[in-house]
């Protein structure tokens, strides 16, 4: 039992007394993950009070610690006129993320309260999916006409200083009276040059550019290949529209590695949240659960319709929730290896005939060892040799068809374009669970009475 | 099915005919995708051909994309003057990567070969934990000693421009006599000052660095907390040791949630390719099947207990495996939003309190209308309002029952320090079999009988 005041009481209990200035420096004294931690756990009315009471920059860089779904909900507690000022300092990829996850009047709203300009490129920038180059890339970047000298550019960096020092600036683009990239330079490249030469003259020309639809796996294996930090990226006409830093590719694979694993654990939408309301939680995992438990009525009417035999043969029913649960273990492993193969790009989609001898190898030395382990618990358990040989029998065939079958669907629903991490699952365990109800009564039924 | 030739045949051709000229341009020629994709699958002596028939920076490059596991295999072919002269190619987070997954025999011999400064350089790096700061750094990074001048920089720059383009200059370091980090430069800043000015004077004094020992967790905090690119990395003496880039802490992080993925579904270690030798594949997956093959006996040991009564009301046996794997759904549904929100730091491990309240809510409701479903499809089918009542209680309570252990299994595992993504899923099982067989077949026992 935790006794001691916790970090979202005592903000509770500051934005009560309304005592601001003691909850900015409480704040401020907090680590990043102690303060993503207490804004997730505070009433929708606190978060209000500490996002209006903190100043914009403070209250951006909270936002930017928190969980993207506990920060849109926070803004949608705020007027537009506060959101936008808050926004207005995040940075633009994460702005043009929460843009596009705001409730479209609500974004509206927030962008009509923002500078023209810089709603204008938001709007552009949310536009894009958010797992492509668009919607990935950054808009701050450092860009110059062609024409610009050396010195041009230092005297711009003099009189930029403050307004450039929240850019990453690696590299320097270079564009064409068009607006079109032509050239990179590096930075240290200007140290090198005299302050009259022409940027034209040092840039690397054609540089490396991608258009910001590409996909993000066609991202990574494009960042695996090269040792770049970051990319300009260009709209279909090649103008220069942001930058993408391998960082946020890198960020952005791993979110969707975690993902993964929450849908193919029956998350839907690979996101949950425990501060969420509780209604939304439990509505979420209902709607997967609910087909699941249609499918396991589906699977267990094997069972149903061989009652007789099952009632018979009574010790059999040991075994029954054995065969299912281990045949998707089995299953489940070749998901998982074909799900990661998928991601790496070691298999293609159509590629089902290599996966099928791939795990037909494993799933006849596994079949026949558990085969072999549960025939011997059921003949030492129950001392009926034929019951040991149906048990094992149907485990093993059955955990051959489960890799076989696991290995494969993923590929299959990839090459449909469904989510092979949510669906994989639900699929497997009813086939698996069908033929090895079927197998075990029908040896049954045959050998044992 | 397909009938062109595959890449990898081509690979096996040209090198069954010792035709290495076309070998090297084909190889140029493919995407990167395609080359760690056909390397993956090309016989041992046929990597061994292409890594030593290509020249070594190509190599490497080749390298760097493939997936850990397909490098070290592949290095382990070559003689230790061959491995060295490609590993020395190879970025150097990577190749102590390498090292540290190699035999240690063969990474000894392998350093042998190395030039003794960068060898031991690598001992170093490689000395470290993979997950720690240290083992994700990179050694290459520009420090001078705190006499320098701007143009003292700018020279060095000219004269080692060849040897610094594969370097990610971002910021340049800064040590006292003793190599303690003592400031960090923008390279921008080096442009806004004349060149006689000493570096110390423009430098950013004690600027923001972290140990090598700190973890990765820690990292992604850091990072998440700070809009910084790179991070200098010291050693416990304050010596700077190296350079973090966030990019490699992303990078990292999704990798171990592809990991956690794995492990989830039963592959331990978190990894497994295809191309690995069937019976590592085989036994590998085979000894956690092992563990859970047992544990599902254990748990329909409930069942044999029982199996009078189930022969009474075998009507119930149709159930049972829909109760198993029901309650398995919904508790590892708990347990993928806990290890998420363990992984976000959203969830301290010992509040398993805050845990149990806010499972216990969605529990109670997914348990009521479970349950209600359940019993209705019982009722419909089998008539019999007994028999639906009986499976809608053990499902209902026992749903209540698996969130609340998917829940709080990882918290207590992560306590006592063992990996909750590999052994919550059978403990959860394990523990909901045994009580919703109990339940079902206990409540049978009393009113269907």
């Amino acid at each position: 039992m935790q006794k001691e005041i916790e970090g979202w009481d005592q903000v509770e209990n500051l934005c009560a007394i309304e005592d601001w200035i003691t909850l900015s420096s409480y704040i401020a004294s907090l680590s990043s993950q102690e303060s993503s931690l207490i804004f997730s756990r505070l009433k929708p009315e606190t978060q209000r009070s500490v996002l209006t009471h903190l100043d914009p920059e403070n209250a951006a860089q909270l936002m930017e610690l928190l969980d993207e779904s506990v920060a849109v909900d926070a803004l949608e507690e705020l007027t537009p006129k506060e959101a936008a000022s808050i926004l207005y300092e995040v940075e633009s990829d994460e702005q043009a993320d929460l843009i596009t996850e705001l409730d479209p009047e609500d974004a509206e709203a927030i962008l009509a309260e923002m500078p023209k300009d810089d709603a204008d490129s938001l709007r552009k920038l949310s536009a894009y999916p958010f797992d492509c180059a668009g919607g990935l890339m950054r808009s701050e970047f450092l860009a110059y006409s062609d024409q610009t000298t050396v010195g041009g550019i230092v005297s711009d960096f003099l009189a930029n200083r403050e307004a450039y020092s929240g850019y990453h600036v690696q590299y320097i683009y270079v564009t064409d009276e068009l607006g079109k990239l032509a050239g990179v330079l590096r930075i240290r490249d200007l140290l090198l040059s005299p302050h009259e030469e022409s940027i034209s003259k040092i840039m690397i020309e054609n540089p490396v550019s991608i258009g910001a639809e590409t996909t993000l796996k066609d991202l990574a294996v494009f960042f695996a290949a090269h040792r770049l930090f970051a990319l300009p990226v260009t709209s279909q006409d090649g103008k220069l529209v942001g930058v993408l830093r391998r960082a946020d590719v890198e960020e952005a694979l791993g979110d969707e590695a975690q993902e993964a694993f929450l849908k193919s654990q029956g998350i839907i939408g690979g996101e949950e949240i425990r501060s969420m309301p509780t209604l939304t939680r439990s509505g979420r995992r209902l709607s997967w659960l609910s087909v699941n438990i249609l499918l396991n009525i589906a699977s267990a009417s094997v069972i149903a319709f061989y009652q007789d035999v099952l009632a018979a043969a009574i010790a059999l029913a040991v075994f029954l929730p054995i065969i299912s649960d281990m045949s998707g273990c089995s299953g489940n492993q070749a998901v998982a290896v074909s799900i990661r193969e998928l991601t790496l790009g070691l298999v293609r989609p159509f590629e089902i005939w290599r996966v099928l001898i791939k795990e037909m190898a494993v799933g006849l030395i596994n079949g026949l060892v558990l085969g072999i382990l549960i025939s011997t618990v059921a003949f030492l358990w129950k001392g009926d040799l034929m019951l040991g040989l149906v048990v094992g029998t149907a485990l093993g065939v059955n955990t051959v068809v489960a890799v076989l079958i696991g290995g494969t669907i993923p590929l299959i629903l990839k090459r449909f374009e469904f989510d092979p991490a949510l669906a994989s699952g639900p699929i497997l365990t009813t086939l698996t669970d069908m033929l090895g109800f079927f197998m075990a009564l029908t040896l049954a039924a045959n050998f044992l009475l």
